[in-house]
């Protein structure tokens, strides 16, 4: 173990793969492990507790069709994600379930578009143990069969109630509806039908290509002390049989650069005899390593980002039209969306989904004023500073950097580049989104003929 | 305000009325200002940020039926938590959103069964700015008309989205069906038919029954100086033209003793169509003043509090059944209540159902494993420890202390008064539950009839 240790290559900060700015609030250290596994952790000094992540580059963009020779694997990342609790040769569903729970940590896992995540919060005496049943469930997990058929009926009871639950639906209709045929605009759970369809090998075999040591990042902070982790993960490696000295280079990161959108198309309108129709509009944003992506922090604040924004303050105080109304942006390797959403009664809906649309092409024809980007630089770095309390956003920042950027940013340097974004940048970036095609999502007791005009409208 | 301060009442921590421990985990101050108002504080070294709350001892219980000198105040509590953000003399609604947005504050009210809450999350800087807007929002709100009426849409938009969401109309009911005609058992925020019926005049004068200073507990935790916090209240009360020494007593607690239930009945069925059916199946629990609370924890947790408690292990991993299987238990001033809740498909609703029953009665008639007492009592401790980290958590613990027990229980005598609960205390505990009339309320697409043996057996 001292072995591989030593073995182990310590990046210093400067090192320009992963870039760590040298300003205060960040201590990081960065280690990759022969085998390719990264470890990348924060201490927090002071902090009693820690939060670990094991990421796996492998989400539900992923998933292949079927071919001549292999099945299809929709729905297979998230079914994986489920299996893994559910026992290796050491150590049982329940005994993975006592571990955590007979301490009172936090355990959960979450699939996503573009990696998996298996995380953990617990007192810092703790986070040993969080290392070796992690460690043992992700290199060793059993997948066994009648534990695979159990899990089926699970996740079929995950996606109904993900199907009852409008706002989820309306989300991923609106995914679905404005990637058009890009793998992001599946839904990461899968559909029903898939999951139905999908076998164990199909699984095994996704388990095998994806879970391998360069696939995998730990990434920790709180009561972290980086060579006692490095050492906890190495010994936990060797313990599972998984080589933590043979050679291999980390994965490549994903390649950051747009996909062309085929087949994104203007309205979903699924029908419900509920009381609110769930409304989510708008169409592609930016991916990940877009330079704008500061000025669309911004936009978002101001857009739709708190109860003075433009949304909130015209929909809700002024109109008193819908109760929840915000905009939103995600952005992956490839492909983004942006969009406003809201939730108001049938009846209202079209002058919501009217006045949400309106208060975008505001901002595009007029912009912003300079009080509203001072404001939002405020709720940005406040709303950070406050987040960066807590173990979990910065075991998730650091994820997130060695997944995606390969840059690690830290809050002085976000502010610095927030401070940056100028009216010009957020009026640009506002017309930008505009001037995309637009798309409507409904759930709710309305039909297409709803939104007839705005789709006429906007086309 | 210095002359405010002096008058200020800083009880010794051994003053009986509010009981202090004096182990480790807590730094707790506690003020009585010569008008009634109390302040408690907890300060956390090493902590940048603070929570604070301004506590009202009124809720969706202390609503009354139509007078003949007095209209219905049913809904008036949320409305007027509502109205609180809508402005007052010197401040607008959008002033106030502003305030904290412009600093990346989180910022928001409830309203609950027996008390509302007004807080907000911080950084240390930006303290004394909370304390002036929530003081002004609750000394000086303005209700005005128009707002009013714009409001009205806003809440009944509210209660939609609550009517839309299975989970939230299966526990309404599930109130309404155990508690009978006890006040604790309506919905918080009302009907929509009381929403709509309620008048301004009713709203203002539930305001000026319970918004006085003597109903008002201010509690903050982090990074907070209490001398400095009993200035700023003070000053903000001056500022308000509320004296801050008027001469009044802090209202009594209420009483801690258990009311007789009537009217509760067996069954609720809500037809909805959706893919699963929300099931909450349990009957009146404990009050908050029972000795027997630290059983009820342990109790919960053994039974349906993790993913290696009974109801989890027997309903999801060993039958695949439902996705979410839980215990809950909600304790009030005179009433209280104990439940099981899954969601699952239509077709396996039943068998879930009796599934959970029985895991309550086995626990009645077989108690519980020395191996689960001790477990549970590292979840719970263990989860206490990572919560207590939050100044969220410290504050609201402080204002639930001062609000209904009178007594200031700190991490250690937590744990030690669950050590204290053995074997027998978890089963009689448990056999007194299962004793209880039984109420099953269930939303979606099933009938009355899927639950006649079940309620059959158990009546």
């Amino acid at each position: 173990m001292v072995g591989v240790m030593n073995a182990a290559v310590d990046f210093p900060l400067t090192r320009p793969e992963l870039a760590f700015t040298a300003s205060g609030d960040a201590l990081v250290r960065r280690t990759v492990l022969p085998n390719g596994l990264r470890i990348l952790s924060e201490h927090m000094p002071g902090s009693r507790s820690a939060t670990i992540g094991y990421w796996v580059a492998v989400g539900s963009r992923d998933e292949q069709p079927a071919t001549a020779d292999r099945p299809a694997t929709f729905g297979s990342t998230h079914f994986l994600e489920h299996l893994l609790f559910k026992g290796t040769p050491s150590r049982s569903a329940l005994d993975i379930a006592v571990a955590f729970d007979a301490v009172g940590g936090e355990h959960n896992a979450l699939t996503a578009k573009e990696h998996t995540c298996y995380y953990a919060k617990v007192r810092d005496r703790d986070l040993p143990m969080a290392v070796d049943v992690i460690t043992d469930m992700l290199t060793s997990s059993l997948l066994d069969p009648d534990e695979f058929e159990n899990e089926r009926g699970v996740i079929l009871e995950e996606l109904a109630m993900m199907d009852d639950d409008p706002g989820d639906v309306a989300n991923e209709r609106f995914f679905e509806r404005v990637l058009g045929e890009h793998p992001l605009g599946r839904p990461i759970g899968g559909h029903p039908q898939s999951i139905i369809d999908v076998g164990r090998d199909a699984v095994v075999a996704h388990y095998r290509a994806n879970y391998r040591a360069n696939d995998v990042i730990v990434t920790a902070a709180g009561a972290v002390d980086h060579d006692a982790l490095v050492a906890q993960v190495s010994g936990a490696l060797v313990q599972a049989g998984w080589p933590a000295d043979a050679v291999a280079a980390p994965v490549a990161r994903r390649t950051l650069a747009p996909a062309a959108i085929v087949g994104g198309s203007p309205l979903s309108v699924v029908h419900r005899p509920t009381e609110q129709v769930h409304l989510q509009i708008g169409g592609a944003g930016l991916i990940a390593g877009d330079e704008r992506r500061f000025a669309m922090s911004m936009l978002n604040s101001i857009l739709g980002g708190g109860m003075s924004s433009r949304l909130f303050q015209e929909i809700r105080e002024r109109r008193g039209l819908a109760y929840s109304v915000y905009s939103f942006a995600g952005s992956y390797s490839d492909a983004g969306v942006f969009g406003l959403a809201a939730a108001c009664s049938t009846a209202k809906a079209a002058t919501v989904a009217e006045l949400m649309l309106a208060e975008l092409h505001r901002l595009a024809e007029h912009g912003v004023t300079d009080e509203e980007l001072s404001r939002a630089l405020g709720q940005l770095s406040g709303a950070s500073a406050l987040a960066l309390e807590d173990s979990d956003s910065r075991m998730s920042r650091l994820g997130r950097a060695e997944l995606t950027l390969g840059e690690f940013i830290d809050l002085d340097e976000s502010i610095r580049r927030l401070q940056s974004v100028g009216q010009d940048d957020v009026q640009q970036l506002a017309q930008h989104l505009a001037a995309q095609p637009i798309t409507v999502s409904a759930v709710g007791a309305v039909d297409e003929d709803t939104f007839a005009p705005i789709i006429a409208g906007v086309r």
